[in-house]
Parts: C-alpha cells; structure tokens; sequence
C-alpha cells in the first residue's frame, strides 16, 4: 500500500474539517470535548519516529495551529496533546480542549464513558465556525496545500 | 521569575538522566514503564504554543531522540507521547513505552493505580543503560548543548 487511507475507526469517529500540508485535520464526533485529531496524509506511519525531519517538523507546525485554533475558540483551561495509537495504530495526533469539572478532568480523555452525540446540523455549523476561525488566525502559508 | 524551575511534583516524581540542547531528559519513578519525560528548560511554559518555532522544532527533535532510545532498549509494542498539564501546569512531554498486557494496556498510564518503586541501585544501573544507548544511538550534534 503506497497510499494514503484513513483507518476506518478514525473515519466512523470523527470527520474531515480540512487538508492541511501535511495531515488531515478532523473533529472527533464527541460533544464532551473540542477535540481534534492531524493525521498525516501518508502511508502505513505508526511512530512519529516514521516520519522524516521535514514531515515531524511540519507536524509540529500543524500541532501549533490545531492549538492556537482552540484557544481562540474554546478557551479552555489546558490543552492536551497526544500521539497514543494503542487500539487504532495509525499515525494520529489528538489536541483536545480541556477545561475544569469536564467530563475526565483532571484525569486523560481515551477510554473515558460514551461519546456524546450531537445531530448533523450541529456538526456542520460547528465546522463553519471552526474553519471561520482557522482562516482568521492562521498566518500566511500555513493553510497552503502544495502539490505532491 | 526569568529562571528554569522544575515543578516540585516532577522533581520529586522522576530524576535526571541529562540535559538536551533544549529539554531535560527525566525518567519517571515508575518501573510499571519505562517513561520517559522532556522539560524544556524555559522558565513558565504551558503549552506548546509558548514555544517559539525554533524551540518546538527542537522539542520534536528531542521526541524523535527519545522515541528512538526507547524503541532499541524497551521494544515496545507502541510509544504513547504527550502533553497534558492538567495536574502539573508546567510544559512536560511523557514519552513511554508501551507493552501489550501492561499495567493500563490499551488505554492510558495517567492516573492509574500507584507507581511501582524501585531502590537507587536499580535506577542509578538503569540511568547508566539508557545513557551508554542514548550515546550509541545518538546522531552528530544531537547532544550537544550549546552555550545559553
């Protein structure tokens, strides 16, 4: 396989908000949490050690944006970052708002009771104002796709 | 305060094993893991987004360092990385090895059950292993502390 595919587990949880330059950046489908996930649009990567010098460094750039972004939004009262991959082993890095009395504060997120659902409607509106945001406070070149 | 100061928690949770051009690399007093952490060296840092990009740039570098001592000595089944903060505000990275069957396998390390101690024997041979592979493994300039 020599193409990137996005596990299945990852696609029935969450959905695309935008391509960025290196990963996906998705919206896992739990209303506890603004909660994001970069997975990067490469092949069969496990590790952060399997990519590249450019492709980590690059990461961390989206990893910066993905903050900034909930900052801006959501305000919370810490941000978590992690690279975990125990159950879906594919490269994906979540960046989830945080606040005080939430649904596993202070304790981690992953395994925490049942997702929170929410109807369409509120997805696609929630979207909007995210990448409203995104658009507002990125810095020039950070949402710029080049070619493969 | 303009000055590095390790949070008392950290200090007393884990020890040294030695200093990277950005981050101190510590290990966790938790032999339930070999679990790593990386504080940079910055006086009052939360988030990554505190980081400037050079300084996250560098932080990654000391990820993929630290990913890489721990994917020769533990042969992990999978590496968990992250930045949480929720209990400890300051900026810290967990890098841990991870095993099938280990004490929170799948889900994650924090908070779970109490640390597994060990005497000074075993951390200071432990400390003197994973320094002898840090060094073998370790690419030109990867080491390196520059003067502040």
């Amino acid at each position: 396989m020599d193409e990137f595919s996005l596990h299945p587990r990852l696609a029935a949880d969450s959905h695309l908000l935008l391509d960025l330059p290196l990963c996906q950046l998705r919206r896992m489908r739990d209303a506890r949490w603004l909660w994001l996930l970069l997975v990067p649009r490469l092949p069969e990567r496990r590790e952060l050690t399997d990519l590249d010098v450019p492709q980590q460094a690059q990461l961390m750039r989206e990893i910066d944006l993905s903050s900034r972004l909930l900052l801006q939004v959501a305000k919370p009262t810490k941000l978590n970052t992690a690279a975990l991959g125990n159950i879906v082993e594919q490269l994906h890095v979540h960046v989830v708002a945080r606040h005080v009395g939430d649904a596993a504060w202070p304790g981690p997120i992953w395994g925490v009771g049942q997702a929170e659902s929410r109807d369409d409607t509120f997805w696609v509106d929630e979207r909007q104002q995210l990448l409203a945001a995104l658009t507002s406070l990125a810095k020039p070149g950070e949402l710029a796709i080049s070619a493969p």
